[in-house]
């Protein structure tokens, strides 16, 4: 199989520019992109998905090991003691507390990505110039007018479990008659301001193998990785979905040719406004709705406020 | 006023220890403590909730002056840059990105405190030996096995919106009184496995006045707070509130002949093993619900799952 | 007194920038400035000073509440532990250890600034481009060429002694006549390599005040600062002063009506090539000079060699 | 070659500790240890073995891949930009700054522990409690004292040189032959208050080897390390010798059936007060000692005055 040549990816990406930005579409002042379509009939449609009123987590534990390995340039999440249980005990007060630190990448772990996380031509969404995002953090574009946003009906497509796999091959792109088939298979609908969830298995594989080079870009080299196609953004768009969340590192699909551009990030988040959340767990959630075959749930997913922040950590919850 | 010696103190938490203590109730395995108590009819509950579809963040914006003040020993939430839409602009790429890390006090902000925060005479919750907690981070009781159950129905009691007044005075107490009179006048009720989020308007005061230096512990002295005495404790438990959170530092009442003790922590959080979460914005809430008289509402608030953790940063959201 | 405008203090850095520039003085790959002065004659010539054998340490002492106070925009050191001797004690094992983790603004307390540390007009010392610094670190003139070097004869010039005061006034411009005027009381030359060490008292005041919001700027604002005047900048140059140090923020003086600019850092970093210490402790050192009637000593002043580091953390010592 | 067991090390250690205890040999009040064997008389000899007037820096440089890799436990130097030269030209403005901050565990690259580092029997140097280092930092037997002794005479002990090798065999255990004959080689003396640097090769090997995991604890299995062997200590205690450091991970030997327990640790920092230098960087300075014959120099060393700190990061210099 061939890959795109550089140039062929700049003229893919120019061509889906002009189809589908939406700079201006919610005026000049937005800053919210996608997350426009979450109505308030949205959320009530999300909520009468809680049927069972059982909860998962998608959020990976924050850990000092995982996922980013070494050479990856980011933070694994950094925790550190400033009172302890053992200080008390020495102490030997009646009473004692103990207290933290935490520090780490916005986009270590589960997170999702503000609209200033990525840059197309010196521009990021809705037509603002990148020298926004300074050493001071977005000026515009940040995380925080996503963080009372994000909650809505989530639908989860379960690709690798359609094909009875763990984990999709690392150069499976999910095309979107992917997306259709399985979304027929699982007897769900799309509707707009729904977020996709989409498992890859890549997440779980990874975990499973240990070696959590094979995940994330290591000194400037991408990681091969199942995951959307930049064909399925027309069809994203048409649908009208608010967000979409994948089980692996770049929610896109990254492949051996790779020439280090990330078209989906480009056209998605610079000129849709499309919300991306990376890193999310979708293994036990799959479980849950293949067991009682139900695929659609309350996403609860708000990111914490950071401000100035390109990306938002977040534990994001599904309601079912 | 007289205020309780510290005896006095010692005498009136040994009581309640006795009478309230929840170790061994769900097992002895158990680390949970009164979030056993949401169960997922108490969801579904929760989802019947929603009539509107809107969100409300109850979150504090994570920066770095705020609302931490220096002598707090705490770090406010620190946002640094590692890579800038100036350095693609110098580069002049056609595309790029920036990237971010976060460091901070894990109680700087909106937290729940995990149920290894607090000790009392050499223990935590369940009757684990404070040792647990090394500078390791704690072994057990940590915020992981909180960050997947945290959603429940959540109700408002806005004491001082019932008083008429932005602040309840900062000697102010509340009362199982105060909480009853409130709860009847917004004529709601309190069922089993909600979380109670108490409104005293002191976050709003502070914010307006700028002063945070009578927010927190500053120095090893306590700050003047309005807040939950240790009588309303018996009332929670009997209830069965599975959390409970403030818009103030310590959720307690501390006043001004304050000893150090935090009574409410020490049996609360050690004894009962009940939530605690401090910091909550509840003043948009609060006007939100006055405006279309409901009170009660889908509390999604999951915490970050630090590995370790002592407490868990969060951005709650009411969905309402 | 009236002050430059800005369009003055434009022209007159214009001026001296044409009258001192040192680009290509030694070498177009040159990263050192004025270092390059200091020889090994100059050392020998440094080692021969040492006459009593003692040592004084001109750094401060690395504390989370000193010197930045809050809006500063830089952060004090911060230092936690990792392990500790109370986590040893819980364990009862018979050997333990303990360790630490340090974080801080480079600049924040004794330091040298990398001929990175300031642009002018889009450059840095030696004509390259301010790009060259990025959220990735500072590619050339950083401090680590620094970090090898910085061992030379010091004096030190007393002017506060000289005037007889704990600290000169806030508004007290230090003049080439004040230094002569100094040396000459002082009994002491400056020869070309040596390292000037100007005392001021400031820290000392600001010490004594603990008031730490008039020593550094503070949301923006510059502090009033005794400190060298852009007029010693010709005499420095003609006398082949490696490096100057100071007990202040920002060695060069801060006036009332401050326009933000910095003089001497633009001319002194940017053209000279000159290497600026700030917040060096000199009061022990000048009463230690005092006694004995001897202000030059050998000076060993080598910072963390941090790669691409804009300054670098230093503990200087003066050995007598 | 068989190891010592548990119980056999435990023996050795308890004699040594008899043997060579220095706990109140300075007072009670002590928090030097050997470092008081350092006089002025002492810098006096070591400034006179300045001869050429050049230097050489012994800090290795702090980078965020060096010299710790994953599992170590311990933090690389991190550096963050908190303004950059690419802001400064996408504001254009006339002058500009650039700013940073550096993390780093204070154990990390090139350090002198501290006399709080290291506990035997519940107790550190001259008696104390382990208990007094908590999460505060140590209250006692910090690095500050520290910070303005370390400058006197260095003496470089070129084991690997002498030999002929690049780098000592992983299992070699340094001897008093081995340190008395390169003495003897060498043509130089050992005197009271000197500071003793033992090359061995091995930091230098790991460099070139790029393998990082053999230099340093990772995951709690110590490495194989050539280095100082417990019957050395009575050697340094004899001779006076002030500090001692080494290019390696612990300066003492590990071996293969390493227990866990580092006996030159024990013995030399607890009971002692021997104050050990790691991760020194000594091949350039073997080479230049080699060229001219020249084995002494002045050593100036002061570390970084962290309150509270059990270690202290320094760039050390030979001064020759």
């Amino acid at each position: 199989m061939s890959h795109a040549t550089d140039s062929e990816i700049d003229t893919r990406i120019d061509e889906l520019t002009r189809e589908l930005s939406n700079w201006g579409r919610w005026g000049d002042e937005d800053e919210l992109g996608t997350l426009n379509l979450i109505t308030p009939e949205k959320r009530l449609q999300a909520a009468a998905c809680v049927r069972s009123g059982t909860v998962l987590s998608l959020g990976l534990e924050l850990r000092a090991d995982l996922p980013q390995p070494p050479g990856s340039g980011r933070l694994n999440p950094m925790h550190v003691m400033t009172e302890t249980g053992s200080d008390a005990a020495a102490r030997d007060d009646v009473s004692g507390y103990s207290d933290d630190v935490l520090a780490m990448s916005v986009h270590a772990a589960t997170h999702w990505d503000a609209l200033s996380h990525v840059f197309h031509r010196g521009h990021m969404y809705n037509g603002r110039a990148c020298t926004e995002v300074t050493s001071g953090g977005a000026r515009v574009n940040s995380i925080v007018p996503v963080a009372e946003r994000l909650v809505t009906r989530g639908v989860l497509v379960d690709i690798a479990g359609y094909h009875g796999v763990d984990a999709l091959a690392p150069d499976h792109e999910v095309t979107v008659t992917d997306l259709e088939s399985v979304l027929a298979a699982q007897q769900v609908g799309l509707l707009p301001g729904d977020a996709l969830l989409v498992r890859t298995g890549q997440l779980g594989r990874i975990a499973a193998s240990g070696d959590w080079k094979n995940f994330t870009e290591v000194e400037g080299r991408l990681p091969l990785e199942p995951g959307i196609g930049i064909d399925c953004l027309p069809w994203l768009q048409e649908l009208g979905v608010s967000a979409i969340a994948c089980d692996n590192w770049a929610v896109e699909h990254l492949h051996a040719g790779s020439s280090g551009r990330l078209p989906v990030h480009e056209v998605g988040i610079v000129h849709m406004g499309l919300v991306l959340g990376e890193i999310f767990q979708l293994d036990a959630l799959a479980a849950a709705c293949r067991a009682d075959q139900r695929y659609d749930f309350l996403l609860a997913a708000a990111p914490l406020p950071v401000r100035g922040g390109v990306g938002g950590p977040v534990n994001p919850v599904a309601i079912r």
